[in-house]
């Protein structure tokens, strides 16, 4: 049999799929099983977005432009100048998903060999895009005691050397929910002019912040124009992530030129989604200031539940809707294994997202677990009443 | 300003990336300009397809999984049963186009510095997706004067190094249209069986097969069940290129394995089109017989109208709908660019994608333009007159 490379025998699988086999067991038991593990939101798409689905009148579904249809971009570049990211329709390329944004953004500017630093814990599949471009991520450690703010820009400097090519933040992060603050942004920036890096901002959840908290996105900030580079989505922002709509944004003309390559080798970003993205745009303001307000309600609910139980540390999130949690246990992948496979509280158990797979560096986080707060604040009491209870059986055995 | 990637700069652009900005400017002239150069067919996609989008009751866009819904999947194996290709769900991954198909074997099978033997001419973003995974193209050159059959295969067996992971042919061919006789493959399952090596087949024009002629699909051959890969897609079978939808298929559960831990890393493959695309395995067959008529149809006027041109060499194609043209030119990419900068008839001009990019040994298609005869009949006959026209004046210049 021939063999498969050595790039897929290393790419990570994702941090829950060897939970899945367990919560299947669990469901075939007749055990509902609350999700805290996806970040799939329960909140609805917005109408107007899906009627544009519903009322297309395409007689063939044809190719779209490489870089997304001008309509679209012309409207996202409205988009962005409302968020003070001051962009043209030119300096955007739509993607299939945040995701599309990533891998393009690594094949632009990192060769195989070369690093790119990110403080961890960071988004799961930074570690599969590294991989698949043989690309080395170097972990700054942050920590759960100050909610994981940025690291001290010295622990960053310190690991530049002749490899490092960018530096990549979430922002509000997955699975941190931490939000930068100016002076946190202003260092990042200096340390990218001081060292002619590239500053990439995965800034999916840039509407989510919460406690009268302002987003600044890397776009915003003078003089690095040419060393900005953001992903974006459409997922989180409109509860729609089967789009796989997504997009790269940047000023520097060389890397939107050479993503427009790596674009045009796979031809089209999706046709419908694109519909609906482009109709999500009119989103009036009230959709976000509901969703926002149901985000805080559930994190104040899911944060004041968790206080109850003991011995534990919350990252208290200031944006997007993740929460690390770090528990009294050795090891949360087989703390989230035993949830599923030997404990139910009233006919439920719960299913975490252990946070080792939110690390690089082994070791790191497996006393910690995240959980998406997308579900019901009703469904959110349950989980955590099952956690510490849950908790309290697993360490008495 | 930092640097962008060493691949991300020898990343090909497409064949006819150069030309958009002279076709543009003779539409700004007015003048008409007839695509030749696009696989974009202009077939209406089935309205079963476009129903199904129409009547969606989404309320949460979510994600699917990411290997496809187990619905589109279960019926994906039911299409193929019928194809003499039999596999279950389990052997499919749903993926976005076959484009992220194609980048996916390539993760799981290739690693840097790794060859892949492609005969060619070639579906040139081959070219993009070997660049962006560090692979070397090696190609085996067929010939315009036997309309592109396979070449002998000593040419691949002595080109087999310690390197080489695989084989990939595009069945019936773009660009050549020339459909693989059962000899043909056999002869590649003897070779890769000999050598164990990968044979990854890109079978999207599956059903364009004309004049009686039978597909052999790599998947219905007996023995290689480890080695074969198909690539596929619904872009061109059912007129649906936008969907973005395709799939890998193999028996090689490391494959699949493996190439699940890529496709996780993106999430999932697009949630509209998959509805559209299980909705289109209910296509009825008269369609395609439609369908299949119409091409071979336009492919006689094509060939038809071409053979009165002097001095041309013509690739009859059996499948697919590409038609690649040998010209009494030096250069073809600048016949194209005059074609479309200073030539018209009757206000008109043909824009051809030139063949060069659809080779990987350098100097070789020069000559040659690759036609697609996605238009109607009328608009064939025009565009063939304009290029006869074209090429008799720029050939006095």
């Amino acid at each position: 049999m021939p063999e498969i490379s050595s790039k897929g025998q290393l790419m990570p699988p994702s941090p829950i799929r060897k939970l899945v086999p367990y919560a299947e067991e669990a469901k075939k038991r007749g055990t509902h099983v609350i999700h805290l593990n996806i970040g799939q939101p329960d909140i609805k798409t917005p109408k107007l977005a899906l009627d544009a689905i519903r009322n297309h009148n395409i007689e063939v579904l044809a190719y779209s432009r490489t870089e997304g249809s001008d309509a679209y971009r012309e409207k996202l570049a409205s988009y962005y100048a409302k968020h003070d990211i001051e962009v043209t329709a030119e300096d955007i390329i739509v993607t299939t998903g945040g995701s599309e944004a990533l891998a393009f953004t690594m094949g632009t500017i990192l060769d195989e060999g070369d690093e790119i630093i990110i403080p961890e814990p960071f988004y799961a599949n930074y570690n599969g895009f590294a991989t698949a471009n043989g690309v080395k991520v170097v972990p700054i450690v942050s920590s759960i005691d100050n909610n994981f703010a940025l690291p001290p820009i010295s622990e960053f400097e310190k690991t530049i050397t002749s490899k490092t090519k960018a530096i990549l933040i979430c922002n509000p992060g997955n699975p941190t929910g931490y939000l930068y603050n100016q002076e946190e942004i202003n260092q990042l920036v200096h340390l990218v002019k001081k060292y002619d890096l590239f500053l990439i901002a995965d800034e999916v959840y840039r509407e989510f912040t919460y406690d009268n908290k302002q987003h600044h996105s890397i776009l915003s900030q003078k003089g690095i124009e040419n060393n900005a580079i953001i992903v974006d989505s459409v997922s989180k922002r409109y509860s729609m992530c089967g789009a796989r709509i997504g997009c790269i944004v940047s000023k520097n003309q060389r890397v939107i030129q050479t993503a427009m390559k790596f674009a045009q080798a796979r031809l089209s970003p999706p046709t419908l989604a694109q519909i609906a993205g482009e109709a999500a745009l009119d989103t009036p303001q009230s959709y976000f200031d509901e969703v926002i307000a149901e985000y805080v309600s559930r994190r104040n609910v899911l944060v004041t539940e968790l206080q109850k139980i003991e011995n534990i540390k919350i990252a208290k999130p200031s944006g997007a809707f993740y929460c690390v949690v770090e528990l009294p246990v050795q090891n949360s992948d087989e703390f989230a294994q035993w949830l599923l496979e030997h404990y139910s509280l009233n006919g439920e158990t719960v299913m975490v997202a252990p946070a080792a797979g939110f690390y690089a560096t082994v070791g790191l986080g497996a006393n910690q677990i995240r959980i998406a707060y997308v579900l019901k604040k009703e469904q959110l009491v349950r989980a955590v009443a099952i956690l510490k209870e849950g908790l309290a059986k697993y360490l008495s055995i």
